[in-house]
């Protein structure tokens, strides 16, 4: 299947995918009196008294923005705001697809950290939530960071957190069937960027046992010259033995390898110096860092990439969806580590034990259970921990 | 009718107006590989290599941003951006009913000129024009001067130029009617605000007679002391005769009457001393500066109001959808003069002289002939101006 005619003709013949509709009738004199002037200034006098009353009477409460500067788009990298725009289209209509939700693409014409923040800041009144997306590291830490601390509604840097969180879903099972557990094993995860460093974060909340980040530089290790700030924050919580050397010598002895990082760079020899049942996710896309046959040659036991055509796509349309859902119906002001373990576990439960095997680890993503499960408890983590502003 | 009530009852049943809705299936994993990845990397790329195809491969060309920082919204005055939010979705969804554009409100939380104007031009890459709304004078004057001179997408401030091309329209049947010319009317305009000069600009490329605009403080006139730098400039090009005093002693004498101001100050007597054949446009909503019997009273004989439960209903409904359909159309770089006067004849010509009476000397809001004509004159004379980039 040629995806990209495929896709060029969709685009040109829609001319792009997102539409605004109206969900109310304005056919007659009545109705545009009562959805505009004159009586639309009610509403508006009422949320003036009762800021809050803005979640009552607008669309905000169900408005995602996906916000990018469209420096790091896909694996195509820093293509500009423009180009950016069809991904965060279809980010918008898989909101609406998976969750209901409204989102919007918001693409900024500047990659400045202190302007996008204030540029996000001053679109919140519109919104319920922030999405951001394909924002090159180390940059993207800082915004999210600033945008988490300065706003009242969530925001989520989906490509790191997304991924982490359906990383941590397909783990947990994929554990299950090789009867480890979370802090018995050891871990390599191949990319020190942003999707690395999230999923090594996450994990760590999952208390595993051991897990090693691997650069084209070689290993983060405190002694490495190379680091840049992120991995050296990374250095003093993972590397538990300070292993050094590149990733064929980091691989040895591992229970996990996890791929973010580019095509074929790994070998079935490199999977079987690893730990017997071993775990291999490669999801490099569109080529894994090892095609899954060559993998299983390795000893590899269960495998997993980003791609739609292999068993186990690790994909985080399971995951947005119903985080933001969830969110947004409780009115989280935040999204915080333990609603994304909590996301992690709800998905990995929708696989029962006897359904559990090599090529099901992991729900498939049109399985519309997902977000709802996703939803519902992402909302209780955050009703019980108090960060959910409804009925406040 | 109680509109209060039922637009409280309407945006809290459908939780506001908009909505985000896709224009392309995603039920399947093809759907999913040519909507998303990885298909969607080839409009990227395409547009990655020329960024006109933004227009080609993406919503841009239909997006407008109504943007607002809620500072004049309707009546209502400063009330802030969230509280500005039903307005903009309703402003939204008459761009969808009247001319299939995709509006989205976008209420900034910042009222600085400088902040306003830099936030747009971020946000540029996403809209194929930006219309703004209930910005505060002198303030709105500014932010849309720069932006058009920054922006190579148009830029339209409807409480300006919407309302001004609507009483254009109004006025020339009104004249027709009468049988007076434009070059030879006197007109008073009672407002000296944003809309008040804004009408007054647009009559003069008419080449209207004379015009004096009249503040609470009394007729705008070079020597006068508390002009504001908007005011003292429409002093030097409008009130040929240095008129001085309030709207009592201004009016006599006028041919034309226009009111962008308040409730109640116009009495029948006022009107008695007009010309004989007196137009009077009285459009302060909800109450007008005059009621129509009274202005009949006074011998006024044609008489027109902002408000639907009146004859002839000064509505920017009729102009705002056109004018963006047809800058759309032929992707114009910008919204001038001459797009706005073709903007009002068209209003005007579809009322033929054989049905043209005091009462209807303006097409009702709900006729679906208005949007088509202004977008295709304007379009016409964008195209013929130079500034359309289509098929370039």
């Amino acid at each position: 299947m040629d995806y990209n005619k495929l896709s060029l003709e969709m685009h040109e013949n829609n001319k792009g995918k997102i539409s605004i509709t109206s969900k109310v009738s304005v056919k007659t004199r009545e109705d545009l009196s009562t959805a505009y002037t004159p009586g639309v200034a009610e509403p508006c006098r009422k949320i003036h008294a009762n800021k809050e009353d803005v979640y009552k009477y607008t669309a905000k409460g169900n408005l995602v923005a996906v916000v990018t500067d469209g420096t790091a788009v896909l694996g195509l990298g820093d293509i500009g705001p423009e180009a950016a725009m069809p991904v965060m289209e279809g980010k918008a209509i898989l909101f609406k697809e998976f969750a209901n939700i409204d989102a919007f693409p918001i693409c900024l014409d500047t990659t400045d950290v202190d302007e996008i923040v204030k540029t996000v800041k001053y679109l919140a009144p519109t919104f319920g939530g922030i999405n951001l997306e394909d924002i090159s590291a180390p940059r993207c830490f800082e915004i999210e960071r600033r945008l988490k601390e300065e706003l009242d509604i969530p925001v989520f840097h989906d490509d790191q957190h997304g991924t982490a969180i359906v990383v941590s879903a397909g783990l947990i099972n994929a554990l299950k069937l090789v009867g480890k557990k979370m802090q018995d094993v050891n871990i390599v995860i191949n990319g020190a960027g942003s999707a690395g460093i999230s999923i090594c974060k996450l994990l760590l909340q999952f208390n595993v046992g051991n897990v090693v980040l691997v650069d084209r530089n070689g290993a983060v290790e405190s002694s490495a010259e190379w680091l840049n700030e992120a991995q050296k924050d990374m250095a003093k919580i993972t590397n538990k033995h300070n292993e050094k050397g590149n990733l064929i010598d980091v691989m040895k002895g591992k229970d996990i390898f996890i791929g973010v990082s580019g095509p074929n760079c790994v070998t079935s020899e490199m999977v079987a110096t690893m730990n017997k049942d071993a775990i291999v996710f490669a999801m490099a896309n569109p080529s894994p860092e090892i095609m899954p046959e060559e993998a299983k040659k390795g000893g590899a036991r269960v495998i997993a990439t980003g791609r739609s055509d292999f068993p186990n796509q690790i994909n985080n349309v399971l995951v947005f969806p119903g985080i933001f859902r969830g969110a947004l119906d409780v009115r989280a002001t935040d999204i915080t580590e333990e609603m994304k373990l909590a996301a992690a576990k709800a998905i990995a439960s929708l696989i029962e034990e006897s359904e559990l095997n090599e090529d099901y680890i992991i729900p498939g993503a049109f399985d519309s259970r997902v977000a709802q499960v996703v939803a519902k408890e992402v909302a209780r983590v955050a009703v019980e921990s108090g960060i959910s502003k409804l009925n406040k």
